[in-house]
């Protein structure tokens, strides 16, 4: 999988596409690719099909397509594996370069596997129940483009934990810690943690702190009694619906998890450190009061 | 000035109008007023003209009141008194229960006088020139509701500062540093420095931090170019417009100041404690590893 | 136990010893507590027995007096309650007013048993080896007086995390993480949560954030070799002792736990709400832009 | 001047005079300089002497050998060149590669110059008066290894602001917001705005947060009355000396400032953006829930 209208995208598509060919494996791609953008012959599935039908789904492209392809891999086993446009992601951790030396060591069984889990959100008590998967976070925020502050109401295995006041807030899993949470101020989980956090966005109150809870915790949402605004749901950036007063958006651990697979050597702190532009020789730092003479 | 509909201000309304009528001097209210509202004779005037015609502007309310009555004094030199409705404002500083001494006081010309700067915004380069004034702050948030990213670009002076990657940019006074742009990272800054807070909302950059400029700066925003989508720009909460690529949002300190009157005695960083939750006897606290024992 | 010294803390300890003498309960004392000090008779051990020779541990005083009798109850499974001073502690919920009533519950079997990890600090490398145990947390930090810059190295797990250039670092457990850790910028963890929060303090490099890990990790911290001075480490607060450039830090979750006994009821976001000032009747707010016209 | 131990350094500075020389220069270093450290003929002064017998006063280093310039510089006129070795500074703006070159443009009057503020401690009240500069930061801070919390008092011009209780305070010029104090959460300040800010460290109430005031006003510090311990206060990272209970720390603007030169089309943004690792192209960017497909 990945966006095809990328040009560095479609020029690993096709590689990947004729090395596996190469090793005598089966390629399918989902049936929006065009016909001709692939040399080699390939199976052109529904995308909702392709999960369940292939046993490794490789993505191209930034975490963005990562988090799409998860969602579309819950429910199977199939294993993922992300490669980068160029450009380091959390998620997709293979360059271009290392590309089909990393697939040779997976199609070996060379590889580290890792699982991750995802978080569910339900709409409830409304006309209609609406349910959705995500792999970094869950946001509810308030439909609006003004400052003005909005109130949402959180209960944890149900019992009430705060009103928070502000823009919002982001139910994030661990993968989910280091995307939008870690800009509202909420801490970097390990992926192997079973835990949630709850980070409100721009809190009136400044106490209001990042949360972070056991990934087993039911989580519900509510806004205030007679709050005469809909704040918006979205699942990884995607518009789940609207929360308005009286309804609940219950969020909790998924069924479903996220296999990942890793070429060997798979380092998280290493990732951490290149995307958070951490260390550098600190012999080398400065500007800090230093007594350098 | 005040909403009439909210029965602690409607009170206060009346009794002051009573007191100032006690005290031989004309009231002025909003023509908006229902007639039967206030017992005594007052005069009612289109709420445009009102700071105009009156040598004092008193709002009861929140800070919302005070803000709004701020951008409608703007022009004239008329002051503002801003009596809060039982809870302490930052800029409602007095209460119910003072209201009548400290007009009394303001009357005989005992209290203390404060002029604050305000922000003007103009849109600029689109089909139709916008602009207004903003006592608190200038937003400029991506009308959206999902978790995606928006850039906005800065400049100050004519000099390239920062492409800000993330929720948006709150341009704040003095007086709004402790509003919203404080529930975004920002310092507060005391209300007679002339300076001007850029306080970025939840920036994806984690080195992108609030910056202080002075007052006498001219700030540009602009999307990049060829960006999608638009950008909705308010001020003190009030929608002002959209931003487009290709478009400029120009900021600046507005011509006009706005002057509170403030009983005498008056002092900033007692209402900021108060408002703030600090202090408290320190000999009191427990919590951290204070060994007690 | 308790500091007998502080008049308030000496008359709940008194009137605690006269209600269990009532209720036909043996009580011991630290056979520090001066001869009169409790008008009825009571058995005076050495402070390192009592743990060992009582049912239930007993503590009147802030959070710092729990932390203090948590290291001494380490190692037995004696459960511990503890009574305030008057004020609210995230550790001592029960308020003098409370304390008989709360008693009689717990004796009739009637209470809410709640276990809490401890961590466990080792210096290793040196010349002599010191360990020492936390309830709160674990800090590093520069013994200096100046502003001058300190650098520390962790690994998790032997892999390489970062080197964090700043005042130090703090590692909490989940009931430290609202002590220090959360004057740092760190995560509220539940207490529950088998997780370990490293929470660098004032770092150089902004994006070094907090991270939470699971708590069977084992983290080391060494300072950059040739690295002149020393580092302090302290266990809540006391000190442990001096690392070197050569010399490990370990840390990991201890192998005792604290067993806490609240009485019915208890809820730990109530708690948190208390001591951080959260809540209160949100539509009462003002402050930010609301237009409350 | 410069740390002529450091070998990059000392070659600076060895090209350095060899081209004043060749430019018919004086040159006058440190008499601690070795005497064979420089080839060409110099002159060696004590350094107390350096800044006023000189017209230009040229470092070699990091930001923090410009900072210990500054202070030797006070009370002269003479403005400071800061060559970087190799890194660039907040203040160091000119590589060594530039150096020759920016050095003839300043000889040829071809420059931009900018002034800046200082501050300046005095710890008054105790047996002996001490005072000092600061071109970066004034800190005070408890001296202590523990996690323990310290108070400290503030008032600004005469009017009590807050008490902070937690690791101390950074009081910061313009020049300092990019130092310590952003450590602590402070904002940036642009260089030429006349103001200072208050930044507490780590403190225990998490709404105290950094406060900007106008660089006219008088700031105070204390200990709260019969406070046991005694603060360190510090200038530029040097300990000016011990703060007790019943003493005070005066901070103000400095009556001297300092002179920069910078190299024409010197900008204080370009140097920020490189610093703090800003922008990139944003459109390269992933991570968070961008919907790449």
């Amino acid at each position: 999988m990945g966006n095809h209208q990328e040009p560095r995208v479609a020029g690993s598509l096709r590689l990947l596409a004729s090395h596996l060919h190469l090793r005598d494996r089966q390629v399918m791609v989902p049936e929006t690719f065009p016909a001709g953008e692939l040399a080699d012959p390939v199976h052109r599935l529904p995308e909702s099909e392709l999960a369940t039908a292939c046993t490794l789904l490789v993505t191209v492209g930034g975490d963005g397509s990562m988090l799409y392809a998860a969602r579309r891999a819950a429910g199977s086993d199939t294993p993922l594996l992300g490669i980068n446009r160029g450009r380091l992601g959390f998620l997709t951790d293979i360059s271009p370069e290392q590309m089909l030396d990393s697939l040779d060591s997976v199609l070996a069984g060379d590889y580290v596997t890792e699982h991750r889990m995802m978080l569910e959100a339900r709409l409830e008590g409304g006309h209609e129940q609406r349910s959705g998967l995500a792999f970094n976070d869950i946001v509810i925020k308030r439909h609006d483009e003004t400052g003005r502050m909005f109130d949402c109401q959180t209960w944890v295995d149900g019992t009430y934990v705060n009103t928070h006041a502000g823009d919002g807030l982001v139910i994030a899993s661990p993968t989910g810690s280091t995307a939008y949470a870690l800009s509202c101020g909420g801490p970097i989980v390990e992926p192997g943690l079973q835990a949630i956090v709850l980070t409100p966005i721009c809190p009136h109150t400044l106490s209001d702190r990042p949360l972070v809870i056991a990934a087993h915790r039911q989580i519900e949402v509510r806004l205030p009694a007679g709050y005469p605004d809909a704040a918006a749901v979205s699942c990884d950036g995607n518009i789940l619906g609207r929360l308005t007063a009286g309804e609940r958006l219950c969020v909790a651990t998924a069924g479903d998890r996220v296999t990942l697979l890793h070429p060997p050597g798979y380092d998280y702190f290493e990732i951490l450190r290149g995307k958070l532009h951490w260390g550098g020789d600190p012999r080398e730092r400065g500007g800090r009061n230093s007594p350098e003479r």
